[in-house]
């Protein structure tokens, strides 16, 4: 396809070494020949080299040192022309040259429309694409392993197999359609029930995965909770120390972004409102039982501090009876205190809820938490590396669509009903299978996928 | 020189479209291709050029999908081979290639050690390498092409060009000093004091231009002051949307790094204490005149604010006083209002300060206002961009010491004391600016200036 030529930053904006101006399109060469002054020519130059010169702007005076590098369609990330204009790192310089390549009739960017075209080029198919935002957006090794997993074409290779069962199912029907003679005999349905179960059974396969990896992706919505002076804040420091591993030897770090997540062996926690836990006090007391339910109800895992060197209080009871039917862990801090809770009564309290001694104090029982919340949602059999999450919304979505209708197909095979109906049932499914990777999306879902989209992607 | 192989990430953290790991030494290239997967060995692909592949773990396991520029020296930012690894951006994957890169026995980069090696190989003087970090944190584009013009060695030329002259002279004395029975004549002294006073002469020049060197490097401390309700927040936000219009465009600022900035044609304004601005009342009133001078005293430009819509007040007065003495603008905001203020009065108080009258809400007088700002620091003379600002401390400092220095000899000649003495002045002067350009400076101090660095430079 023949796009118009379009530019952005594609490095994170701040003071660095280097910063990234990227082109891609049929005049990426010519806009940036415009303004460049090296040995050479750009549009002269072999494809993947990078070239050192200056950016002349419009009054012929020096903008800046560059290096350029020249990549030809097709070997390139957008498959079209891609130039990427290497300059000083800095606010200013960065959107000086920014502004002089796009004074050379070039548009700027919407977020995500590199690798959108990649994906209008044929590059990659979307959810491969969509996982290119996952992986810039990942959390921890793990959920950056998955996300590249799917860039590289894991999910679509086996979204790809089951087509093609499906469409070899179609195939068949469509002989048996178009020879009316031949009736459907008991082989064929059996033949239609078994593959279609089968196609079943990987669809709901991937699903398994997916509450695995939308917390992989997005991070488990964490809520400490406790009576004033268990330990909260401390509880929570101790587990942002493990982030605070992931960045320091990376200065110029804007610690907000991240200090919300916290990496426990592999497993993101998103800390909900750390700021407020560090100020406010119990909020069962603030805003009563009720509308504290409602509001834990919303987190992924809540975690229920009390205090090992204090009796139990009616506080404490009450937030117990809360977090009960919900995915949270009992944390008795303090143990380096004189024992006055009665564990007893926690046990009975705690029902079936994981149950945790720890000294934040005296960095005890740390690392038993960390595996009681790894445990918590990732059994053992998913450890693997190799296994493909599905961790997109709407990927989950219309696999849950799939795996209703084929469900619908298996149902009249099996209950004997006319193949048409069965054909329906099984090309809906193949339709919705390559939504997933693209086939046949409209144009109104792609722009709103890309767009969130960092820019410069 | 031969250096260990360094790397570090160049592109400031964040979430961008891409994140570059810059490795440099002789082992770049072995190393990177060590965990490399693609089409060629890196160890055999051409100079300048961009290798499309993937990175391998230690586990055999794809780990990231990159580009991998390759440079070999002499042609490269550090005169030694250069690898750039292109990766997605993305903090995780940044740190997982980082450590990959350093777990094949690259050591971790210091801040600034890139453009260091650029210095210690020759390829930059001290005072370009210096002007690097100056081009990164550029607030405006004055500020940054003043920072390119030294980096491309604008101020290393003129430097270089007193420092000839003076070697010519040392030379001369030499002759004198080692035939005694040439005396030294009249014309030999003339000579002297000329060339000696040239020099002086050109060093003047150059720090006369460090107070404006400064201001475009580091911004012009700014305060607001100024009764409650005369409108000093709003006048801030109000110059604060010129610095916006700069960032709007590339999400993922971080406002808070730059909002403290504002760029009034061409100068940065630090304002101080905007958090303060925004909240606190009359800072005379609350700590008094004495102390609020000394505090406003350290400003490099007060705007002061009055409310043309209420009759001047005793604080007012005060405030008027007080900054009499110094930089200050006041500024009678609000004439949108009924007039109430006695504009005589204010004349009168205001002495030979600038006057603005202007309104915020209507948006009327900002543009005389920001012209007034910009022609209390840079009168016409100035203006043009080919001027070489001296903005750095350290030069400044030698650049004074070198003028006290010539001038020592310029008396010594001129007085007809023994040339002897003469010699030694005008050695010392050829020495102090050589340090400018890093001739024969410590280590110690060359360690200093690059510690400033940002890392990945």
């Amino acid at each position: 396809m023949d796009f118009d030529t379009i530019a952005a930053v594609a490095t994170p904006l701040g003071e660095g070494g280097i910063a990234i101006i990227r082109v891609s399109g049929s005049d990426a060469i010519a806009a940036v020949d415009k303004i460049f002054k090296g040995r050479q020519k750009l549009s002269t130059v072999d494809s993947h080299t990078i070239n050192y010169g200056h950016l002349i702007d419009e009054n012929g005076e020096t903008l800046e040192e560059v290096m350029v590098s020249v990549m030809r369609a097709p070997r390139t990330f957008t498959r079209e022309d891609v130039v990427e204009v290497n300059c000083h790192g800095g606010i200013v310089s960065v959107k000086r040259v920014l502004d002089l390549v796009l004074a050379q009739g070039v548009r700027m960017a919407e977020p995500g429309e590199f690798t959108k075209r990649a994906f209008l080029n044929g590059r990659i198919d979307l959810s491969q694409a969509e996982a290119v935002i996952d992986l810039i957006r990942a959390k921890t090794d793990r959920a950056m392993k998955v996300a590249l997993n799917q860039v590289q074409g894991k999910l679509s290779k086996l979204i790809g197999k089951l087509r093609q069962q499906l469409l070899e199912l179609m195939a068949h029907i469509e002989v048996t359609i178009d020879y009316p003679e031949h009736d459907v005999d008991e082989v064929t349905r059996t033949l239609l029930s078994e593959k279609s179960r089968w196609v079943q059974g990987e669809i709901e396969k991937l699903l398994s995965t997916a509450k695995q990896g939308k917390i992989l992706r997005e991070g488990l919505a964490t809520v400490i909770v406790g009576r004033p002076n268990v330990g909260k804040s401390s509880l929570l420091n101790s587990l942002l120390q493990e982030v605070k591993a992931i960045v320091t030897d990376v200065p110029g770090t804007t610690r907000d972004i991240i200090e919300e997540y916290v990496n426990v062996r592999g497993v993101p926690l998103r800390l909900v409102d750390t700021a407020g836990i560090r100020e406010t006090e119990d909020i069962v007391e603030r805003i009563g039982v009720e509308k504290s339910r409602e509001m834990l109800g919303k987190a992924d895992l809540v975690l229920l501090v009390l205090n090992f060197g204090e009796e139990l209080e009616d506080e404490d009871r009450n937030l117990l009876a809360v977090v009960k039917p919900m995915n949270a862990i009992v944390i008795v801090n303090k143990t380096d205190l004189p024992q006055k809770i009665d564990m007893e009564e926690v046990r009975r309290l705690a029902g079936d809820l994981p149950l945790v001694t720890i000294s934040v104090k005296e960095e005890e029982g740390i690392e038993q938490l960390e595996e009681v919340i790894a445990s918590l949602f990732f059994s053992g059999s998913v450890q693997s590396d190799d296994l493909t999450y599905v961790s997109n919304s709407r990927h989950i979505q219309l696999l849950q669509e799939a795996y209703r209708t084929i469900g619908e197909a298996i149902e009249a095979v099996e209950n004997g009903l006319p193949v048409d109906m069965v054909a329906f049932d099984i090309r809906r499914t193949w339709e919705l299978l390559g939504e997933v990777v693209g086939d046949a999306v409209s144009d109104d879902l792609i722009d709103q996928i890309f767009s969130q989209f960092c820019l410069g992607k």
